[in-house]
């Protein structure tokens, strides 16, 4: 079982800011869809024939030495805020927090690697590593899938290759995806044009926690839809051409906003530092737009006492279900901005003596 | 002449915060209409009749002691930057600025009594003090009249009073006004309600700059517009007790606003604090409406490094005569939002030191 408590003190490795191009990249993740061999995929599987994978399939990651040390958690014996606790660390989907059959996740404690049970598929191998660098994630979630594929029976088809429940995801079974910063390009009103390239060619734009959700602090999620007839190797590098391309077009933005309008941007970044470092009532939007321009004046070297590290660990213990856990109790909305408020002062405040 | 680089230099002495009240009522200001007997009033006047008063009352005021040391400043000699930056003061009034005749004021180097010359009347007289503190302005006003009615002649009928030039001011030719801080009655919406009763009894409310002007940073202008029939006395102790029972209900309002809305407020405040001491641009409106909810945060104790007299500086500096003359050349509107920003956190800043 997960220890709560301890889980949400610590920070997720995947946002410690150390990364290459971490200013602009929070993070690059990739996910592989696999099933087991001889088992019905989950929206057709009995409830015996559901308990048996997930049985199966913890037993066999929590073996592997891949993601070890790993914790593993059961959804049904969560509560709501427990499994919202796991939404908001990426460690989970929305969607696998409300469904109603056995499920579950284990993950390595410095959360780089996560296995979701009975998602769509049976198997949902994530990694996700700090900054630009699809290749590090590539890499370590290889191991755990080549390491997991001798200990279970995959559902393979020499002609489509691993077999997966929704056909989009048949083939390859991969999913590459980097969260990306584009301030500048949004206030240049550059973005839609650029998104419009990435969409060209082939690529999807999503918000912060993936799917169909809306885009707050000018975070995007660029990732790959096609997983058939291409290796991984070919997918992750068109992920990283784009990207590469995105923080080319960020930076250009950056420069083109420090020449036209320097004395609008500066005060822009200067105000939301001086919001969050004082104001008493913050809601997550609100917390999402300003920490996106301190983001902003940390990439263009203005602001110089807050690192990104500070700012990504706020991003992810300012949510609800972490502050109300973090707090003991039960929060309505407007408690939780006054608590936002204060945990967000209090962390700049330590992030500011910490660089001093 | 005046100095103008000196008199910016320096801090008048009824914006210093000191006086009664000074959290809620910034100033009291008493001013006296008089006219020259056997001279016609100055819109009626010939060129060399105007002359001839002006140069009779510059050099009788002059000579009295009662606003010794006192500067003079003849407005043709003056450039519009200048004649602005008097008026920013509120040591001329707006019409006097631009009227087209021989004219000027003569004040105290302190800047608690001044005598406009050939105004709409040949003298306005006015004291200005800190705090809620009328007594004061009219025993410092009440000397000098005394004084100047000795070397000077004034236009006086038994049956009327002091006769002037519009026949509101005919009588005392007294009128006292107060710059009153309400800005819970303004949040708690009960603003127009008190305003209201205050025109009922016979009492006029303005914006900052006086009759015609906008309302600013929640700053208004309590003033009588009755002059006849009354003794100077009696029309002081009108205003006294309005101005008495405006402190009451703005600090009642403050107290409802602490008890249902306190972090509301707190948060208002504490934002304003957070902007004003790190924006880059900062409007004139911007600047008095944040430095209004500075304002209220120190009045409730909730900010405590910076002080009323500070921010009242503040209110005179930034404006944008003051900001040109102080940076010593002339700025478009976008320009002054950039200096005005800079001095704005260097004063603060300068401030909490002080207090440190």
């Amino acid at each position: 079982m997960v220890d709560f408590e301890s889980l949400i003190a610590h920070h997720a490795a995947w946002l410690d800011g150390s990364g290459p191009e971490s200013g602009v990249v929070l993070s690059s993740r990739i996910r592989l869809a696999r099933n087991v061999h001889e088992f019905p995929f989950v929206h057709r599987a009995s409830k015996k024939s559901g308990e048996a994978v997930y049985a199966m399939v913890r037993d066999e990651a929590l073996k592997s030495q891949q993601c070890a040390p790993a914790f593993s958690a059961d959804m049904d014996e969560l509560s709501p805020l427990d499994r919202r606790i796991l939404v908001e660390r990426h460690l989970i989907s929305p969607d696998f927090e409300r469904a109603a059959w056995k499920r579950g996740v284990i993950a390595s404690t410095d959360e780089h690697l996560s296995v979701m049970i009975n998602e769509e598929d049976h198997l949902r191998l994530q990694a996700m590593v700090s900054g630009f660098d699809t290749g590090r994630a590539w890499e370590i979630l290889n191991k755990l899938d080549t390491d997991l594929s001798g200990r279970l029976a995959y559902a393979f088809s020499e002609k489509y290759g691993f077999l997966t429940a929704c056909p989009t995801n048949v083939g390859t079974g991969i999913r590459v995806s980097a969260l990306i910063h584009l301030p500048a390009l949004v206030i240049t009103k550059d973005i839609d044009e650029t998104l419009k390239g990435i969409t060209q060619i082939g690529l999807s734009v999503r918000g912060f926690y993936g799917e169909g959700t809306e885009v707050l602090g000018n975070l995007f999620q660029i990732s790959n839809h096609t997983t058939l007839g291409k290796t991984e190797e070919e997918i992750i590098q068109t992920i990283n051409s784009a990207i590469a391309q995105l923080i080319r077009f960020e930076k250009r933005a950056c420069e083109t906003l420090l020449k036209d309008a320097k004395a609008h941007i500066e005060d822009k970044i200067w105000r939301a530092y001086g919001i969050l470092n004082n104001a008493r009532l913050l809601t997550s939007n609100e917390f999402m737009s300003l920490s996106s321009a301190l983001r902003m004046g940390i990439m263009l070297g203005i602001i110089t006492n807050i690192s990104f590290t500070s700012l990504n660990q706020l991003m992810i213990l300012v949510q609800p279900a972490h502050l109300q856990k973090f707090l003991k109790h039960e929060m309505e909305a407007g408690e939780r901005d006054f608590f936002r408020a204060n945990i967000v002062r209090e962390h700049l405040s330590m992030s500011k003596k910490g660089n001093a």
